[in-house]
């Protein structure tokens, strides 16, 4: 139950949480009023989730540079437009354009003209092979491991999954991605002709998981995709069985030259300090494997949620607040860097800079990057945030956009929220409309609003 | 993050989850390691994901009295019985035995030959239309008004929606369930023919939810359907344009004479208390429309789980364990009365009866009746769950199998689980394996042997 901390915590006996509402005292300035009035509008009224139907089926897979993103971008402006906020812009930046090509194919041949064809995609910025890319295969499971083996002219085969015993889903995810963003880098280093990089999920199954990889101009760029687990587990007993077997690897993507786009910003004009801002968003940009319901189709939508609620409660913001959605985030981060770069150098003071990019599952609270003083003040606010369940913690923030603005921000802040569910979908075919649920999606929306009230109304510094 | 309570209320800096083992005394007995122990063999060895999977995709929906549910019944034994528990048996019970029959309709003649057919379904226990029953209907949003309004001779339509600002859903689903449960009894004292019960859903779509409801002897049976909650609010609308219009409904269900069926019971007999009981289980029936997955496939796989998991970690309890699956939850709790009645005569001292029947989401602690010391002395296991986001709560329990119970066993306690998205899929079609996750379903079932783990060392009693 959500009321399941405050129960415990102050030890009462079970009360309905609606119940915050009666004893409150009244008055338009009181705090757990308001919040409760946030979240009656979220769960009465929200429309993060038609919108995010509308954004995954009408629009879909939206990656940087294709006219599914140029279309999330007219759309998102249009939708905060109708809102009626002080200002609503465009952001120019310009960014990568990658594209996949045709289905890749990874394909090893057995006995009797049997194949056994695993499932596989091209990472996120890989170059193509020419044709087929024929090599043996050499398994590693570490860095060290990759040091001792001979790989020259072989596929690196990097097989070390995510540590299922890691509680913290995405702490394991993040344990792991090394492999997938460094490891063509690290495998070209050592000779290697291209890489599989077993897919970041607990999950076992046939889905092949995208996502960012790099490469370094002083070593050669080797094609690199994601294998499914079920492909990886196959791929390693048959390496066991046969060492020398040939892999056929074909990726048909192209790196196109970097293209106009935008971040979509929408603007209310705080009531008090309009020169304070607080930030808050999403990212317009997702995979083009699937409709990016999840990422970051709820952060999208959230965001311009948050700007409706504001205006339909007459909150008044007493900062300025702005929501901005990113373009760019998956491969490369190029809107991200560019509104960072922009706050730098415009004189007005970034207090708080927040991103959910967590999945849009049930929130749990926010992941503050601050210094303590901040924290501790947060902290105060515990009372106000626990009846939803929500909680402050002190820890590193997640969102890669709001990253660049470390340094010019007061607080960067994510969005934290149940992630058992997300790595069986993150960067698949299966991020689709139908494993977001309503429910925890109007609940993220409002507790996203709640934290900008509180930042908004009273700043992040003890003397304020 | 799982950690997020223990980072707050003990304010330390961000650590690992699993450095809980690292800072844990060592030694068998140490509970902290046992409890990391019993994560890891789930996290990293579970079967509740495999045996669900099997229990859906191949015995399917189980509703009582059905073959599936037969099947259900020898392959929970089989599965059982693998493990090498002490003992392994069926308990005989008679259970009601209701079938659908053809599917049901509910349609309104539109001008120039149009239809329109609402989506409903029969609810569980109701009896049959005799052909086509014909009726204006009455809508109804509260017992006052059914009490105000004519409805003899025409059918009530239930209206009243859960709660969308309770943030506690599964309250919400209690607090509007009377309509279904009482609905046809109150309509028939009125002189009513039918009823029409909105969805017990926050969703708003086209599934309709079945569920129990009853009759009393000295009234008479009308029939009774759920519509869903994109029809009621159609049919709200047109009644409003139109309070004549006529509702031909069709429901061809049949009650069957009782049948015999069982309980599967498991026993791990206790090292040194063998006399003194833990039951904990799920539920072997499901409704018909689906596969059961969620309600309560979950609960009946991990309960077999939780056994398997004791033995393969030697786990040796104190007190002995029962793992019981039960029949006819649905539609009667047979299973469950049946095995209270057995119970209450045996001899032996019931410690706690637990029920997992909460949609198997993320785990969320224990909701636990029974006396406030009982509840003290369980709270001192806290600093234990906290870092796997587990409370004990001093709640109403809510499994109708371990109700009967009550006086018997000195804790009746229910498992509670993340339920935002429950009402999504509880008792309609869409409750299928793929609304199931495996993450949330194995950390599920670790706490449940957890909480067995710590009640069987320590028992219920401070002077234990």
């Amino acid at each position: 139950m959500l009321t399941a901390y405050r129960r415990i915590f102050m030890i009462l006996p079970v009360l309905m949480l609606r119940t915050v509402e009666v004893i409150a005292q009244t008055g338009p300035g009181n705090d757990s009023v308001q919040i409760r009035r946030i979240y009656n509008e979220a769960l009465d009224n929200g429309k993060s989730y038609e919108n995010l139907r509308y954004l995954t089926g009408h629009i879909g897979g939206r990656i940087t540079g294709s006219p599914q993103a140029d279309q999330a971008i007219q759309w998102g402006k249009i939708k905060m437009e109708e809102l009626g906020l002080d200002s609503v812009y465009l952001q120019e930046v310009m960014v990568p354009h990658w594209v996949r090509g045709a289905k890749e194919k990874a394909v090893i041949d057995l006995p009797g003209g049997l194949k056994f064809n695993m499932a596989v995609c091209a990472l996120g910025g890989s170059v193509a092979t020419s044709g087929k890319l024929t090599a043996q295969v050499v398994e590693v499971k570490s860095w060290k491991e990759l040091a001792e083996k001979d790989v020259r002219g072989k596929i690196v085969f990097y097989n070390r999954p995510m540590d299922p015993e890691d509680l913290e889903t995405f702490k394991a995810y993040l344990d792991a991605s090394d492999q997938r963003y460094k490891g063509a880098i690290e495998a070209a280093k050592r000779g290697a002709v291209g890489t599989l990089v077993r897919s970041l999920t607990l999950s076992r199954d046939n889905l092949p998981h995208t996502g960012a990889m790099s490469y370094d101009e002083k070593v050669p760029k080797i094609p690199a995709a994601a294998i499914s687990t079920n492909s990886a587990d196959e791929l390693s007993r048959r390496l066991k069985a046969d060492p020398s077997l040939l892999v056929q690897l074909e990726i048909n993507s192209q790196q196109l030259p970097d293209v106009k786009s935008y971040n979509v910003i929408g603007e209310i004009k705080g009531s008090k300090y309009p020169d304070e801002i607080i930030t808050i968003g999403g990212h317009i940009d997702s995979w083009d494997l699937a409709q990016g319901a999840s990422d970051d189709g709820t952060g999208f939508v959230q965001s311009i949620e948050l700007m409706r609620i504001i205006k339909a409660l007459n909150l008044h913001p007493e900062r300025t607040i702005r929501a901005i959605l990113y373009i760019n985030e998956e491969d490369g981060a190029r809107g991200g860097l560019k509104y960072a770069a922009t706050a730098r150098n415009d004189g007005k003071k970034h207090l708080a800079s927040i991103e959910q990019d967590a999945g849009g599952f049930m929130p749990k609270g926010f992941r503050v990057e601050a210094g303590p003083e901040v924290v501790a003040y947060m902290r105060k606010w515990q009372h106000l945030l626990q009846p939803y369940q929500l909680h402050i913690l002190a820890a590193k923030q997640r969102g890669i956009d709001v990253a660049p603005m470390k340094g010019i921000s007061k607080a960067l802040i994510s969005v934290d929220c149940e992630d058992q569910r997300l790595f069986d979908i993150h960067h698949t075919s299966a991020d689709t409309f139908d494993k977001v649920s309503r429910r925890e999606l109007e609940l993220g929306g409002a507790s996203m609003v709640t934290l900008v009230y509180l930042i908004s109304k009273y700043g992040l510094e003890a003397n304020n």
